[in-house]
């Protein structure tokens, strides 16, 4: 295992979670890196979104790889949403999730929801993950469940058979959103892995989850969408001559600081 | 003309100027539109930042084609900036800008500020503008300036004498961010073209331009900046436990919303 794998894995600590904020293009990324989180994860949705595709339907394979490829010599550890792997069948899968570790990439997520609307099989979802684990030894998978967001008739009997199966298969990690939080102390002991949550606005702040025995917190589409709403609520307020009221934007300067530079520019 | 650029075109009303806001990805471009703005503008900080890559040195071209691309179906006029021209010389300026013209753009901002601080000689900025209005008719050519922005000697004799010089050679609007306000309406005689400002939080609203004769108020990388600082904010409010206290983010399905569907997904 890389010395960037050891250190994401030793970031997940059951009762002190990782807080685990998501990028979408370089920027975002790099400002977090800035702010000082020691790992980012990607959201599929902004990165679908910013490139005007469709979240969740495996169409933004090279949309994800080439924010893993912008994104590799960032000072942080990256964990990519593969949403369901971007390929047919767990030997495809592993082989993407091996051209994203090529860039540095010290995690994944995989998700059981499909299109459809439909859970992924057990038994393929187990296999995909000791295809990816066979093929990347060390990445950290994180196994998603979409058992509530799917609306399944027994979200946490389904939970429960997945998060063995996926443990057995060898995922590191076990992601429940939308599980509601008095679930979650028998999640985490079923799982007998971390075990990582979705922020939600309102919600339980970073500490209560920890003593629900939560190990990772994402903040999934959220930073995202907020980005956007701030963008759209400030033109709507310099459209209608209104004081914004926003935080503080960033100056011109701090952003071009969050570029590495690369080569010699050709004017 | 097309059609399209004949509308773009009579958006530019001195004094009731059109408010442009600024895009950098197809999200904030798909959502700006959906808001209600009929024209938008990119972003070239915005752009290169999302990139991962250095503004205004011309290393973006690759980028702001593919953005083109992107936006070609989304129901709004759209202005790229695209920094010196990237390109070498006016006719490999007239030919890149051409590429983008296919997409269906209706506009391009074109700056005579270099990476190495200086201005462009004006004759060479004004070629290039020639060279371009002759490969692409009907397209709204504007001069932008930055004889401000770069703390040249004398700014508005600097500005006045490549006012006049990139009107002769057929530049529909002149852009002056960084110019005081109170030399605005002077600028607009000058021009005798529509006049673009930098909208400023904190400096006159949209009517207050309109009264000093501009007829477009762009917000040039603010939006961008704003989104960024927001998704900080926010991130930051969850690592510390507190209310982060900013405008709503619209909804996940209010996002997938913005994708126009164009094929069907793989699965």
């Amino acid at each position: 295992m890389s010395d960037r794998a050891a250190a994401f894995r030793a970031l997940h600590r059951p009762g002190r979670p990782l807080l685990l904020p998501n990028a979408w293009d370089h920027a975002s990324a790099a400002a977090l890196a800035a702010r000082g989180h020691p790992a980012i994860g990607t959201t599929s949705l902004g990165v679908a979104a910013a490139a005007g595709q469709p979240d969740g339907t495996g169409a933004t394979w090279p949309d994800t790889l080439d924010l893993a490829r912008r994104l590799r010599d960032l000072p942080v550890l990256l964990t990519v949403d593969v949403e369901g792997g971007f390929g047919a069948g767990p030997a495809a899968v592993a082989g993407r999730v091996a051209e994203l570790a090529a860039y540095g990439v010290v995690g994944i997520n995989l998700e059981d929801g499909r299109p459809d609307g439909t859970l992924a099989p057990v038994t393929l979802v187990a296999e995909t993950v000791a295809a990816v684990r066979a093929a990347v030894p060390g990445l950290f998978v994180n196994a998603r469940t979409d058992a509530w967001w799917l609306g399944v008739a027994d979200p946490l009997d389904e939970a429960v058979r997945r998060a063995h199966a996926y443990r057995e298969a060898g995922a590191d990690g076990f992601f429940v959103p939308g599980a509601p939080d008095d679930l979650l102390p028998r999640l985490v002991s079923e799982a007998a892995r971390p075990v990582n949550v979705l922020y939600r606005p309102g919600g339980p702040a970073l500490t209560a989850l920890g003593r629900l025995g939560v190990a990772r917190v994402s903040t999934g589409s959220l930073l995202f969408r907020a980005a956007l709403g701030a963008a759209l609520h400030l033109a709507d307020a310099v459209a209608a001559g209104r004081d914004p009221d926003l935080p503080v934007a960033p100056a011109y300067g701090w952003v071009q600081g969050l570029v590495v530079p690369k080569e010699v520019p050709q004017g």
